[in-house]
Protein backbone atom coordinates (compact mmCIF):
# COMPACT_ATOMS: atom_id res chain seq x y z
CA UNK A 1 0.00 0.00 0.00
CA UNK A 2 3.36 2.51 0.64
CA UNK A 3 3.06 3.73 -3.41
CA UNK A 4 -0.87 4.10 -3.46
CA UNK A 5 -0.73 6.63 -0.12
CA UNK A 6 2.29 8.22 -1.53
CA UNK A 7 0.55 8.52 -4.82
CA UNK A 8 -2.86 10.01 -2.98
CA UNK A 9 -0.29 12.29 -0.68
CA UNK A 10 1.13 13.85 -3.94
CA UNK A 11 -2.39 14.15 -6.17
CA UNK A 12 -3.74 16.10 -3.02
CA UNK A 13 -0.70 18.40 -2.99
CA UNK A 14 -1.36 18.78 -6.47
CA UNK A 15 -4.91 19.88 -6.20
CA UNK A 16 -4.68 21.55 -3.15
CA UNK A 17 -2.33 24.16 -5.00
CA UNK A 18 -4.76 24.03 -7.33
CA UNK A 19 -7.58 25.74 -5.24
CA UNK A 20 -5.59 27.42 -2.87
CA UNK A 21 -4.89 29.81 -6.39
CA UNK A 22 -8.35 29.41 -7.48
CA UNK A 23 -9.33 30.58 -4.24
CA UNK A 24 -7.04 32.34 -2.09
CA UNK A 25 -7.21 33.64 1.86
CA UNK A 26 -6.91 36.99 0.68
CA UNK A 27 -8.78 38.93 -1.51
CA UNK A 28 -11.91 40.87 -2.42
CA UNK A 29 -14.61 41.47 0.46
CA UNK A 30 -16.48 39.45 2.04
CA UNK A 31 -13.94 38.04 4.47
CA UNK A 32 -16.37 35.68 5.86
CA UNK A 33 -17.79 34.29 2.61
CA UNK A 34 -14.31 33.60 1.20
CA UNK A 35 -13.48 31.88 5.02
CA UNK A 36 -16.53 29.50 5.09
CA UNK A 37 -15.35 28.26 1.04
CA UNK A 38 -11.73 27.73 2.69
CA UNK A 39 -12.91 26.17 5.90
CA UNK A 40 -14.30 23.61 4.06
CA UNK A 41 -12.49 23.37 1.02
CA UNK A 42 -9.31 22.88 3.52
CA UNK A 43 -10.79 20.67 6.02
CA UNK A 44 -8.18 18.17 5.32
CA UNK A 45 -10.49 16.20 3.04
CA UNK A 46 -8.57 12.99 1.40
CA UNK A 47 -8.95 14.35 -2.23
CA UNK A 48 -10.15 11.26 -3.48
CA UNK A 49 -11.79 11.76 -6.32
CA UNK A 50 -9.41 13.99 -7.97
CA UNK A 51 -6.76 11.57 -6.83
CA UNK A 52 -8.82 9.36 -9.02
CA UNK A 53 -8.94 11.61 -11.81
CA UNK A 54 -5.16 11.92 -12.01
CA UNK A 55 -4.51 8.40 -11.90
CA UNK A 56 -7.05 7.56 -14.81
CA UNK A 57 -5.35 10.54 -17.10
CA UNK A 58 -1.52 8.80 -15.87
CA UNK A 59 -2.97 5.84 -17.03
CA UNK A 60 -3.57 7.03 -20.75
CA UNK A 61 -0.35 9.24 -20.69
CA UNK A 62 -2.01 12.73 -19.87
CA UNK A 63 0.10 15.24 -18.27
CA UNK A 64 -0.98 16.02 -14.73
CA UNK A 65 -1.06 20.39 -15.73
CA UNK A 66 -4.23 19.25 -17.85
CA UNK A 67 -5.97 17.07 -15.63
CA UNK A 68 -5.50 19.11 -12.34
CA UNK A 69 -7.76 22.62 -12.80
CA UNK A 70 -10.81 19.92 -13.48
CA UNK A 71 -9.94 17.84 -10.42
CA UNK A 72 -10.04 21.18 -9.06
CA UNK A 73 -13.28 21.44 -10.31
CA UNK A 74 -14.26 18.38 -8.76
CA UNK A 75 -13.27 18.73 -5.67
CA UNK A 76 -15.12 22.37 -5.59
CA UNK A 77 -18.45 20.56 -6.23
CA UNK A 78 -17.70 17.69 -3.74
CA UNK A 79 -17.27 20.62 -0.61
CA UNK A 80 -20.12 22.21 -1.88
CA UNK A 81 -22.59 19.34 -1.72
CA UNK A 82 -21.30 18.49 1.66
CA UNK A 83 -21.63 22.08 2.91
CA UNK A 84 -25.57 21.80 1.88
CA UNK A 85 -25.97 18.03 2.85
CA UNK A 86 -25.23 19.07 6.39
CA UNK A 87 -27.25 22.00 7.12
CA UNK A 88 -30.07 21.54 9.58
CA UNK A 89 -32.92 21.50 6.93
CA UNK A 90 -31.13 18.39 5.70
CA UNK A 91 -28.58 16.01 6.97
CA UNK A 92 -28.56 18.68 10.31
CA UNK A 93 -24.59 17.58 10.92
CA UNK A 94 -22.40 19.22 13.23
CA UNK A 95 -18.97 17.30 12.29
CA UNK A 96 -17.50 16.51 9.20
CA UNK A 97 -14.20 15.87 8.04
CA UNK A 98 -13.21 15.80 12.14
CA UNK A 99 -14.38 19.42 12.80
CA UNK A 100 -17.08 21.49 12.93
CA UNK A 101 -19.55 21.70 9.82
CA UNK A 102 -19.50 25.04 7.91
CA UNK A 103 -23.01 26.16 9.05
CA UNK A 104 -21.77 25.69 12.86
CA UNK A 105 -18.98 27.45 12.51
CA UNK A 106 -20.43 30.38 9.89
CA UNK A 107 -23.88 30.74 10.16
CA UNK A 108 -26.57 29.11 7.83
CA UNK A 109 -26.33 31.65 5.40
CA UNK A 110 -23.08 31.95 4.75
CA UNK A 111 -22.60 28.12 4.74
CA UNK A 112 -25.41 27.97 1.70
CA UNK A 113 -23.66 30.96 0.07
CA UNK A 114 -20.17 29.35 -0.07
CA UNK A 115 -21.89 26.05 -1.44
CA UNK A 116 -23.13 28.45 -4.33
CA UNK A 117 -19.89 29.79 -4.62
CA UNK A 118 -17.38 27.04 -5.01
CA UNK A 119 -20.69 25.72 -7.51
CA UNK A 120 -20.33 28.40 -9.60
CA UNK A 121 -16.62 28.65 -9.45
CA UNK A 122 -16.22 25.52 -10.26
CA UNK A 123 -17.55 26.00 -13.81
CA UNK A 124 -15.77 29.00 -13.97
CA UNK A 125 -12.89 27.33 -13.80
CA UNK A 126 -13.00 24.72 -16.36
CA UNK A 127 -14.16 27.18 -19.00
CA UNK A 128 -11.42 28.84 -18.17
CA UNK A 129 -8.74 26.20 -18.11
CA UNK A 130 -6.55 26.54 -20.96
CA UNK A 131 -4.92 23.98 -20.85
CA UNK A 132 -7.64 22.20 -22.55
CA UNK A 133 -9.22 22.84 -25.96
CA UNK A 134 -12.56 23.83 -26.19
CA UNK A 135 -13.98 20.86 -27.02
CA UNK A 136 -12.78 19.06 -23.92
CA UNK A 137 -13.41 21.81 -21.63
CA UNK A 138 -17.31 21.88 -23.20
CA UNK A 139 -17.51 17.83 -22.85
CA UNK A 140 -16.12 18.70 -19.00
CA UNK A 141 -18.94 21.10 -18.20
CA UNK A 142 -21.33 18.92 -19.54
CA UNK A 143 -20.36 15.76 -17.63
CA UNK A 144 -19.92 17.81 -14.46
CA UNK A 145 -23.24 19.31 -14.44
CA UNK A 146 -24.84 15.79 -15.18
CA UNK A 147 -23.13 14.77 -11.91
CA UNK A 148 -23.68 17.68 -10.08
CA UNK A 149 -27.62 17.36 -10.59
CA UNK A 150 -27.63 13.86 -10.12
CA UNK A 151 -26.05 14.77 -6.88
CA UNK A 152 -28.82 16.82 -6.34
CA UNK A 153 -31.28 14.11 -7.13
CA UNK A 154 -29.70 11.89 -5.17
CA UNK A 155 -30.17 13.90 -1.75
CA UNK A 156 -33.85 14.65 -2.70
CA UNK A 157 -34.48 10.87 -2.58
CA UNK A 158 -32.04 10.11 -0.11
CA UNK A 159 -34.34 12.64 2.65
CA UNK A 160 -37.44 11.52 0.99
CA UNK A 161 -36.95 7.88 2.26
CA UNK A 162 -35.84 8.44 5.55
CA UNK A 163 -37.81 6.53 7.55
CA UNK A 164 -39.82 4.83 4.65
CA UNK A 165 -39.47 1.39 3.99
CA UNK A 166 -36.53 0.65 1.12
CA UNK A 167 -35.66 -1.71 -1.42
CA UNK A 168 -32.25 -2.65 -2.72
CA UNK A 169 -33.40 -0.69 -6.13
CA UNK A 170 -33.72 2.39 -4.45
CA UNK A 171 -30.66 2.46 -2.19
CA UNK A 172 -28.50 1.66 -5.35
CA UNK A 173 -30.48 4.11 -7.07
CA UNK A 174 -29.62 6.92 -4.60
CA UNK A 175 -25.68 5.86 -3.50
CA UNK A 176 -25.36 6.00 -7.79
CA UNK A 177 -26.88 9.31 -7.58
CA UNK A 178 -25.65 10.93 -4.49
CA UNK A 179 -22.00 9.76 -4.77
CA UNK A 180 -21.89 7.06 -7.45
CA UNK A 181 -21.97 10.09 -10.56
CA UNK A 182 -19.11 12.44 -9.53
CA UNK A 183 -16.83 9.66 -8.61
CA UNK A 184 -17.97 8.11 -12.25
CA UNK A 185 -17.43 11.39 -13.77
CA UNK A 186 -14.12 12.04 -12.40
CA UNK A 187 -12.33 8.47 -13.63
CA UNK A 188 -13.88 9.25 -16.86
CA UNK A 189 -12.67 13.00 -17.31
CA UNK A 190 -9.20 11.52 -16.41
CA UNK A 191 -9.28 9.80 -19.64
CA UNK A 192 -11.24 11.98 -21.64
CA UNK A 193 -8.49 14.76 -21.24
CA UNK A 194 -5.69 11.91 -22.09
CA UNK A 195 -7.58 11.11 -25.48
CA UNK A 196 -8.16 7.77 -24.79
CA UNK A 197 -10.08 6.11 -27.38
CA UNK A 198 -14.46 5.87 -26.82
CA UNK A 199 -14.36 2.71 -25.84
CA UNK A 200 -11.29 3.04 -23.63
CA UNK A 201 -13.58 5.94 -22.11
CA UNK A 202 -16.80 4.15 -21.35
CA UNK A 203 -14.44 0.82 -19.71
CA UNK A 204 -13.36 3.49 -17.08
CA UNK A 205 -16.62 4.97 -16.43
CA UNK A 206 -17.49 1.43 -16.02
CA UNK A 207 -14.72 1.07 -13.29
CA UNK A 208 -15.78 4.71 -11.75
CA UNK A 209 -19.32 3.64 -11.24
CA UNK A 210 -18.21 0.36 -9.72
CA UNK A 211 -15.45 2.10 -7.41
CA UNK A 212 -18.50 4.72 -6.38
CA UNK A 213 -20.85 1.89 -5.10
CA UNK A 214 -18.27 0.02 -4.12
CA UNK A 215 -17.22 3.16 -1.70
CA UNK A 216 -20.73 3.83 -0.74
CA UNK A 217 -21.19 0.64 0.76
CA UNK A 218 -17.52 0.84 2.30
CA UNK A 219 -19.43 3.95 3.85
CA UNK A 220 -22.55 2.56 5.23
CA UNK A 221 -20.82 -0.33 6.95
CA UNK A 222 -18.21 2.16 8.37
CA UNK A 223 -21.06 4.43 9.63
CA UNK A 224 -22.03 1.39 11.63
CA UNK A 225 -18.72 -0.20 12.97
CA UNK A 226 -16.33 2.55 13.19
CA UNK A 227 -16.08 5.37 15.65
CA UNK A 228 -16.99 8.78 15.50
CA UNK A 229 -13.39 9.69 16.17
CA UNK A 230 -12.14 7.77 13.19
CA UNK A 231 -14.94 8.38 10.90
CA UNK A 232 -14.33 12.16 11.19
CA UNK A 233 -18.13 12.73 11.42
CA UNK A 234 -20.80 11.54 13.55
CA UNK A 235 -21.12 7.72 13.76
CA UNK A 236 -23.87 5.19 13.18
CA UNK A 237 -26.05 8.56 12.14
CA UNK A 238 -27.58 7.03 9.18
CA UNK A 239 -28.82 4.04 11.24
CA UNK A 240 -30.96 6.25 13.83
CA UNK A 241 -31.94 8.47 11.19
CA UNK A 242 -33.22 5.67 9.70
CA UNK A 243 -31.13 6.13 6.10
CA UNK A 244 -31.26 4.07 3.00
CA UNK A 245 -28.28 2.48 3.45
CA UNK A 246 -27.10 -1.50 2.06
CA UNK A 247 -26.57 -2.30 5.71
CA UNK A 248 -30.14 -1.65 6.51
CA UNK A 249 -31.33 -4.07 3.70
CA UNK A 250 -28.20 -6.57 3.80
CA UNK A 251 -26.57 -6.43 7.47
CA UNK A 252 -22.67 -6.13 7.58
CA UNK A 253 -21.86 -8.83 7.01
CA UNK A 254 -23.86 -9.81 3.84
CA UNK A 255 -22.95 -6.01 2.76
CA UNK A 256 -18.86 -6.98 3.30
CA UNK A 257 -19.47 -9.73 0.80
CA UNK A 258 -21.55 -7.45 -1.58
CA UNK A 259 -18.35 -5.45 -1.39
CA UNK A 260 -16.02 -7.89 -2.45
CA UNK A 261 -18.02 -9.01 -5.29
CA UNK A 262 -17.95 -5.45 -7.02
CA UNK A 263 -14.53 -5.24 -5.69
CA UNK A 264 -13.81 -7.67 -8.24
CA UNK A 265 -15.82 -6.45 -10.72
CA UNK A 266 -14.29 -2.86 -10.86
CA UNK A 267 -11.01 -4.64 -11.51
CA UNK A 268 -11.83 -6.29 -14.65
CA UNK A 269 -13.37 -3.27 -16.01
CA UNK A 270 -9.81 -1.89 -15.77
CA UNK A 271 -8.25 -5.59 -16.97
CA UNK A 272 -7.51 -3.76 -19.96
CA UNK A 273 -5.13 -1.65 -18.84
CA UNK A 274 -2.26 -3.97 -17.83
CA UNK A 275 0.32 -2.65 -16.04
CA UNK A 276 -0.79 1.11 -16.75
CA UNK A 277 -3.64 -0.21 -14.55
CA UNK A 278 -1.81 0.07 -11.55
CA UNK A 279 -2.88 2.78 -10.12
CA UNK A 280 -6.07 2.63 -10.24
CA UNK A 281 -6.13 -0.87 -9.27
CA UNK A 282 -4.47 -0.06 -5.70
CA UNK A 283 -7.38 2.72 -5.38
CA UNK A 284 -9.86 -0.18 -5.42
CA UNK A 285 -7.79 -1.48 -2.67
CA UNK A 286 -7.59 1.58 -0.78
CA UNK A 287 -11.42 1.81 -0.98
CA UNK A 288 -11.83 -1.82 0.12
CA UNK A 289 -10.03 -1.38 3.25
CA UNK A 290 -10.31 2.23 4.40
CA UNK A 291 -11.47 3.07 7.71
CA UNK A 292 -12.79 6.55 7.38
CA UNK B 1 -44.96 51.35 -25.19
CA UNK B 2 -46.89 48.75 -27.03
CA UNK B 3 -44.44 47.50 -29.01
CA UNK B 4 -41.94 46.97 -26.12
CA UNK B 5 -44.82 45.36 -24.40
CA UNK B 6 -45.11 42.94 -27.01
CA UNK B 7 -41.61 42.53 -27.10
CA UNK B 8 -41.58 41.23 -23.47
CA UNK B 9 -44.08 38.96 -24.27
CA UNK B 10 -42.67 37.08 -27.07
CA UNK B 11 -39.79 36.89 -25.17
CA UNK B 12 -41.53 35.59 -22.65
CA UNK B 13 -43.46 33.56 -24.42
CA UNK B 14 -39.83 31.57 -26.36
CA UNK B 15 -37.85 31.23 -23.06
CA UNK B 16 -40.59 29.58 -21.22
CA UNK B 17 -40.48 26.93 -24.02
CA UNK B 18 -37.01 26.68 -23.71
CA UNK B 19 -37.52 26.22 -20.15
CA UNK B 20 -40.41 23.62 -20.60
CA UNK B 21 -38.64 21.26 -22.72
CA UNK B 22 -35.40 21.35 -20.51
CA UNK B 23 -37.36 21.16 -17.30
CA UNK B 24 -40.32 19.18 -18.09
CA UNK B 25 -43.38 18.29 -15.62
CA UNK B 26 -43.28 14.53 -16.20
CA UNK B 27 -39.62 12.80 -15.89
CA UNK B 28 -37.18 10.53 -13.87
CA UNK B 29 -38.02 10.66 -10.03
CA UNK B 30 -38.10 12.26 -7.85
CA UNK B 31 -41.45 14.30 -8.65
CA UNK B 32 -40.73 16.53 -5.61
CA UNK B 33 -37.43 18.35 -6.78
CA UNK B 34 -39.40 18.53 -9.91
CA UNK B 35 -42.26 20.37 -9.15
CA UNK B 36 -40.18 22.40 -7.00
CA UNK B 37 -38.32 23.69 -9.42
CA UNK B 38 -41.19 24.33 -11.89
CA UNK B 39 -43.12 26.08 -8.99
CA UNK B 40 -40.03 29.06 -8.90
CA UNK B 41 -39.34 28.66 -12.45
CA UNK B 42 -43.55 29.34 -13.76
CA UNK B 43 -44.07 31.44 -11.07
CA UNK B 44 -44.73 34.59 -13.63
CA UNK B 45 -41.75 35.96 -13.73
CA UNK B 46 -41.15 38.89 -16.69
CA UNK B 47 -38.23 37.20 -18.15
CA UNK B 48 -36.78 40.11 -17.93
CA UNK B 49 -33.03 39.22 -18.30
CA UNK B 50 -34.09 36.94 -21.01
CA UNK B 51 -35.53 39.80 -22.94
CA UNK B 52 -32.61 41.73 -22.83
CA UNK B 53 -30.21 39.32 -24.08
CA UNK B 54 -32.74 39.02 -27.06
CA UNK B 55 -32.94 42.14 -27.36
CA UNK B 56 -29.09 42.67 -27.52
CA UNK B 57 -29.05 39.79 -30.23
CA UNK B 58 -31.43 40.84 -32.38
CA UNK B 59 -29.93 44.60 -32.40
CA UNK B 60 -26.74 42.79 -34.05
CA UNK B 61 -28.68 40.64 -36.24
CA UNK B 62 -28.32 37.17 -34.02
CA UNK B 63 -30.91 34.84 -34.63
CA UNK B 64 -33.40 34.25 -31.70
CA UNK B 65 -32.78 30.66 -31.62
CA UNK B 66 -29.32 31.07 -31.25
CA UNK B 67 -30.11 33.07 -28.09
CA UNK B 68 -32.68 31.31 -26.08
CA UNK B 69 -30.93 28.14 -24.64
CA UNK B 70 -28.27 30.92 -23.11
CA UNK B 71 -31.31 32.97 -22.29
CA UNK B 72 -33.16 30.10 -20.48
CA UNK B 73 -29.66 29.25 -18.58
CA UNK B 74 -29.73 33.12 -17.24
CA UNK B 75 -33.13 32.19 -16.04
CA UNK B 76 -32.06 29.46 -14.40
CA UNK B 77 -29.44 31.29 -12.63
CA UNK B 78 -31.97 33.75 -11.29
CA UNK B 79 -34.40 32.04 -10.52
CA UNK B 80 -31.61 29.68 -8.03
CA UNK B 81 -31.14 32.91 -6.22
CA UNK B 82 -34.52 33.77 -5.71
CA UNK B 83 -34.81 30.31 -4.23
CA UNK B 84 -31.86 30.84 -2.10
CA UNK B 85 -32.39 34.28 -0.91
CA UNK B 86 -36.11 33.90 0.19
CA UNK B 87 -34.84 31.20 2.62
CA UNK B 88 -35.30 31.53 6.28
CA UNK B 89 -32.04 32.53 7.12
CA UNK B 90 -31.40 34.75 4.48
CA UNK B 91 -34.29 37.31 3.51
CA UNK B 92 -36.78 34.81 5.19
CA UNK B 93 -39.69 35.90 2.61
CA UNK B 94 -43.17 34.13 2.01
CA UNK B 95 -44.24 35.97 -0.71
CA UNK B 96 -42.24 35.87 -4.23
CA UNK B 97 -43.93 36.83 -7.67
CA UNK B 98 -47.76 36.88 -6.05
CA UNK B 99 -47.64 33.68 -4.36
CA UNK B 100 -45.59 31.37 -1.80
CA UNK B 101 -42.07 31.33 -1.83
CA UNK B 102 -40.40 27.69 -2.85
CA UNK B 103 -39.33 26.74 0.89
CA UNK B 104 -42.85 27.42 2.16
CA UNK B 105 -44.53 25.55 -0.53
CA UNK B 106 -42.08 22.31 -0.49
CA UNK B 107 -40.06 22.52 2.59
CA UNK B 108 -36.46 23.79 3.01
CA UNK B 109 -34.18 21.43 2.20
CA UNK B 110 -36.62 20.94 -1.13
CA UNK B 111 -35.73 24.54 -1.70
CA UNK B 112 -32.01 24.53 -1.35
CA UNK B 113 -32.09 21.42 -3.63
CA UNK B 114 -34.38 22.86 -6.12
CA UNK B 115 -31.71 26.05 -6.38
CA UNK B 116 -28.96 23.66 -6.09
CA UNK B 117 -30.19 21.48 -9.61
CA UNK B 118 -30.91 24.71 -11.35
CA UNK B 119 -27.66 25.85 -10.96
CA UNK B 120 -26.02 23.20 -12.13
CA UNK B 121 -28.92 22.59 -15.04
CA UNK B 122 -27.72 26.50 -16.25
CA UNK B 123 -24.22 25.73 -16.86
CA UNK B 124 -25.22 22.20 -18.25
CA UNK B 125 -27.75 24.02 -20.89
CA UNK B 126 -24.86 26.24 -22.20
CA UNK B 127 -22.39 23.58 -22.58
CA UNK B 128 -24.86 21.38 -24.68
CA UNK B 129 -26.16 24.07 -26.85
CA UNK B 130 -25.54 23.14 -30.43
CA UNK B 131 -26.32 25.88 -31.69
CA UNK B 132 -23.44 27.78 -30.70
CA UNK B 133 -19.43 27.03 -31.39
CA UNK B 134 -17.60 25.71 -28.73
CA UNK B 135 -15.61 28.88 -28.00
CA UNK B 136 -18.89 30.96 -27.65
CA UNK B 137 -19.82 28.08 -25.31
CA UNK B 138 -16.97 28.56 -22.98
CA UNK B 139 -17.31 32.19 -23.16
CA UNK B 140 -20.98 32.42 -21.96
CA UNK B 141 -19.95 29.77 -19.04
CA UNK B 142 -16.76 31.98 -18.30
CA UNK B 143 -19.54 35.13 -18.05
CA UNK B 144 -22.22 33.35 -16.48
CA UNK B 145 -20.12 31.72 -13.70
CA UNK B 146 -18.23 35.13 -13.37
CA UNK B 147 -22.14 36.78 -12.84
CA UNK B 148 -23.19 33.87 -10.32
CA UNK B 149 -20.78 34.13 -8.07
CA UNK B 150 -20.85 37.81 -7.83
CA UNK B 151 -24.68 37.35 -7.07
CA UNK B 152 -23.65 35.03 -3.88
CA UNK B 153 -21.07 37.91 -2.87
CA UNK B 154 -23.88 40.39 -3.33
CA UNK B 155 -26.10 38.64 -1.48
CA UNK B 156 -23.47 38.08 1.49
CA UNK B 157 -22.69 41.80 1.55
CA UNK B 158 -26.19 42.69 1.71
CA UNK B 159 -26.69 40.27 4.81
CA UNK B 160 -23.49 41.04 6.59
CA UNK B 161 -25.06 45.41 6.06
CA UNK B 162 -28.24 44.82 7.84
CA UNK B 163 -28.57 46.96 10.37
CA UNK B 164 -25.29 48.09 10.17
CA UNK B 165 -24.66 52.23 8.89
CA UNK B 166 -23.73 51.84 5.29
CA UNK B 167 -22.59 54.28 2.52
CA UNK B 168 -22.88 55.15 -1.47
CA UNK B 169 -19.85 53.22 -2.32
CA UNK B 170 -21.08 49.92 -0.21
CA UNK B 171 -25.03 49.90 -2.16
CA UNK B 172 -23.69 50.40 -4.98
CA UNK B 173 -21.57 47.59 -4.83
CA UNK B 174 -23.80 45.09 -3.53
CA UNK B 175 -26.33 46.35 -6.05
CA UNK B 176 -23.94 45.86 -9.07
CA UNK B 177 -22.94 41.85 -7.23
CA UNK B 178 -26.47 40.98 -6.51
CA UNK B 179 -28.39 42.38 -9.28
CA UNK B 180 -25.99 43.95 -11.55
CA UNK B 181 -24.19 41.42 -12.72
CA UNK B 182 -26.42 39.20 -14.28
CA UNK B 183 -28.15 41.99 -16.35
CA UNK B 184 -24.94 43.36 -17.58
CA UNK B 185 -23.45 39.71 -18.51
CA UNK B 186 -27.70 39.16 -20.62
CA UNK B 187 -26.78 42.21 -22.19
CA UNK B 188 -23.25 41.11 -23.36
CA UNK B 189 -24.13 37.66 -23.72
CA UNK B 190 -26.66 38.73 -26.64
CA UNK B 191 -24.15 40.96 -28.33
CA UNK B 192 -21.53 38.01 -28.32
CA UNK B 193 -23.39 35.32 -29.66
CA UNK B 194 -24.56 37.81 -32.60
CA UNK B 195 -20.66 38.63 -33.21
CA UNK B 196 -20.37 41.97 -32.10
CA UNK B 197 -17.23 43.40 -31.99
CA UNK B 198 -15.21 43.81 -29.05
CA UNK B 199 -15.67 47.71 -29.38
CA UNK B 200 -19.44 46.84 -29.51
CA UNK B 201 -19.61 44.21 -26.71
CA UNK B 202 -17.89 46.86 -24.25
CA UNK B 203 -20.57 49.21 -24.75
CA UNK B 204 -23.76 46.67 -24.30
CA UNK B 205 -21.92 45.76 -21.52
CA UNK B 206 -21.72 49.08 -19.81
CA UNK B 207 -25.25 49.98 -20.79
CA UNK B 208 -26.19 46.24 -19.28
CA UNK B 209 -24.32 47.88 -15.97
CA UNK B 210 -26.40 50.84 -15.64
CA UNK B 211 -29.61 49.13 -16.67
CA UNK B 212 -28.58 46.99 -13.61
CA UNK B 213 -28.40 49.92 -11.59
CA UNK B 214 -31.58 51.45 -12.72
CA UNK B 215 -33.52 48.32 -12.35
CA UNK B 216 -32.21 48.12 -8.32
CA UNK B 217 -32.92 51.92 -7.58
CA UNK B 218 -36.17 51.85 -8.71
CA UNK B 219 -36.96 48.60 -7.11
CA UNK B 220 -35.69 50.37 -3.96
CA UNK B 221 -37.90 52.75 -4.47
CA UNK B 222 -40.71 50.89 -5.44
CA UNK B 223 -40.20 48.49 -2.10
CA UNK B 224 -41.00 51.62 -0.52
CA UNK B 225 -43.63 53.22 -2.43
CA UNK B 226 -46.15 50.38 -3.29
CA UNK B 227 -48.03 47.76 -2.11
CA UNK B 228 -47.86 44.28 -1.84
CA UNK B 229 -50.49 43.15 -3.71
CA UNK B 230 -48.82 45.20 -6.90
CA UNK B 231 -45.40 43.45 -6.13
CA UNK B 232 -45.87 40.42 -5.97
CA UNK B 233 -43.42 40.35 -2.84
CA UNK B 234 -43.60 41.78 0.56
CA UNK B 235 -43.43 45.20 0.31
CA UNK B 236 -41.98 47.98 3.02
CA UNK B 237 -39.01 44.64 3.71
CA UNK B 238 -35.97 46.09 2.95
CA UNK B 239 -36.35 49.16 4.57
CA UNK B 240 -38.09 47.09 8.25
CA UNK B 241 -35.16 44.92 7.97
CA UNK B 242 -32.73 48.07 7.52
CA UNK B 243 -31.00 46.31 4.25
CA UNK B 244 -28.71 48.62 2.70
CA UNK B 245 -30.96 50.19 -0.47
CA UNK B 246 -30.64 53.53 -2.35
CA UNK B 247 -33.91 55.03 -0.79
CA UNK B 248 -32.52 54.67 2.86
CA UNK B 249 -29.37 56.71 1.60
CA UNK B 250 -30.77 59.10 -0.43
CA UNK B 251 -34.12 59.36 0.53
CA UNK B 252 -37.25 58.58 -2.59
CA UNK B 253 -37.12 61.87 -4.08
CA UNK B 254 -33.19 62.15 -4.76
CA UNK B 255 -33.05 58.39 -5.28
CA UNK B 256 -35.77 59.31 -8.64
CA UNK B 257 -33.37 62.15 -9.83
CA UNK B 258 -30.42 60.04 -9.66
CA UNK B 259 -31.99 57.19 -11.51
CA UNK B 260 -33.38 60.14 -14.16
CA UNK B 261 -29.71 60.68 -14.77
CA UNK B 262 -28.79 57.00 -14.94
CA UNK B 263 -31.61 56.38 -17.35
CA UNK B 264 -29.60 59.01 -19.61
CA UNK B 265 -26.29 58.04 -19.38
CA UNK B 266 -27.74 54.35 -20.21
CA UNK B 267 -29.54 55.59 -23.27
CA UNK B 268 -25.60 56.93 -23.89
CA UNK B 269 -24.17 53.56 -24.17
CA UNK B 270 -26.61 52.78 -26.96
CA UNK B 271 -26.28 55.55 -29.11
CA UNK B 272 -23.94 54.32 -31.47
CA UNK B 273 -26.66 51.55 -32.56
CA UNK B 274 -29.28 54.36 -34.11
CA UNK B 275 -32.32 52.54 -35.08
CA UNK B 276 -30.73 48.88 -34.24
CA UNK B 277 -31.35 50.08 -30.49
CA UNK B 278 -34.83 50.78 -30.46
CA UNK B 279 -35.88 48.15 -28.36
CA UNK B 280 -32.75 48.68 -25.89
CA UNK B 281 -33.83 52.07 -25.19
CA UNK B 282 -37.32 51.21 -24.55
CA UNK B 283 -35.98 48.41 -21.71
CA UNK B 284 -35.00 51.69 -20.24
CA UNK B 285 -38.05 53.17 -20.35
CA UNK B 286 -39.79 50.09 -19.09
CA UNK B 287 -37.56 49.59 -16.42
CA UNK B 288 -38.05 53.07 -15.05
CA UNK B 289 -41.80 53.45 -15.22
CA UNK B 290 -42.55 49.93 -14.10
CA UNK B 291 -44.76 49.38 -10.69
CA UNK B 292 -43.36 46.04 -10.02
Amino acid sequence: MSDINQFIEEAAALVNKELDWLIPAEGQPPRKLRDAMRWSLFAGGKRFRPALMLAAGRAFGAADAKVMRTAAAVEMIHTYSLIHDDLPSMDDDDLRRGRETCHRKYGEATAILAGDALQALAFQTIAEDEQLASDTRIRMISGLGQAAACMVVGQQLDLLAEGQSVDEELVESIHQNKTGALIAFSAEAGAIIAGASDEATASIRQYGKRLGLLFQIVDDILDETEETVSLGKTAGKDAAAEKATFTRIYGIEESWRIARRIAEETTGSIEFLGTDGKILRSMIELVSVRRS
